[in-house]
């Protein structure tokens, strides 16, 4: 099927504690509002939130496997991290087709990362090449 | 120290096969340009490629520990994924203060994640707020 402006595709996950220490890992971001409950429970978000970049990983992962699916390349991705995602929340990703350019198989999606209450908590847009299938 | 416009800092890491597989698992993303070699050879990269949102989680690293440092909030990111960085590449994250809000502690830093031969292959620019110390 051709890509075609308002497909849609999502996935939901589960970001656990042992997500949140392995990605930790992998940014070399010890952050203690991620990983101190103790620490969190001194800021404002009081507990432990999930890395903004590992909600949005999902995103890659939605645009290579699902839509627009194999072969595709990210071109680029912007985002905006607007409420916070606490440790152990289901959240879902979500990508839509906004535009697709006449002259190359470029896209661009919105892609959005809602938490567990269905509150958008990650905002942005994504650009890529797909395979004309 | 206050933050200043021009200040800079870098890590260097490199993304090894383990990275990549423990990062798929994370993002869900398992496109087989990045895990499978066999078919990286049939495409333009010719090799498996590291995850763009792999590199780029560096960056949420080095703002969280070392520029602006303990207490950032992230707030957005852009990103443009220039040139493929392959499986086992030593890279280097640098992120440079470009802007600072007069009004809020709310600045933009340049981010830019360089390959092994220093050619840039992301480029793209944080806004996080930060405590002012």
């Amino acid at each position: 099927m051709a890509l075609e402006v308002g497909q849609s595709s999502a996935i939901e996950k589960c970001l656990d504690q042992e997500s949140v220490v392995q990605f930790a890992s992998l940014a070399e971001d010890y952050n203690p509002v991620h990983l101190d409950a103790k620490f969190a429970a001194s800021t404002p978000f009081e507990r432990p939130i999930v890395h903004g970049m590992l909600a949005s990983s999902l995103i890659s992962g939605l645009l290579a496997s699902e839509l627009p699916g194999s072969g595709t390349i990210y071109l680029g991705q912007t985002l905006k991290f607007v409420c916070p995602i606490y440790v152990g929340e289901t959240i879902t990703a979500k990508v839509t087709v906004k535009h697709i350019r006449e002259d190359k198989p470029i896209a661009t999606l919105a892609t959005q990362v809602f938490n567990q209450d269905g509150k958008l908590a990650v905002d942005g847009e994504a650009t890529v090449r797909y395979i004309v299938g």
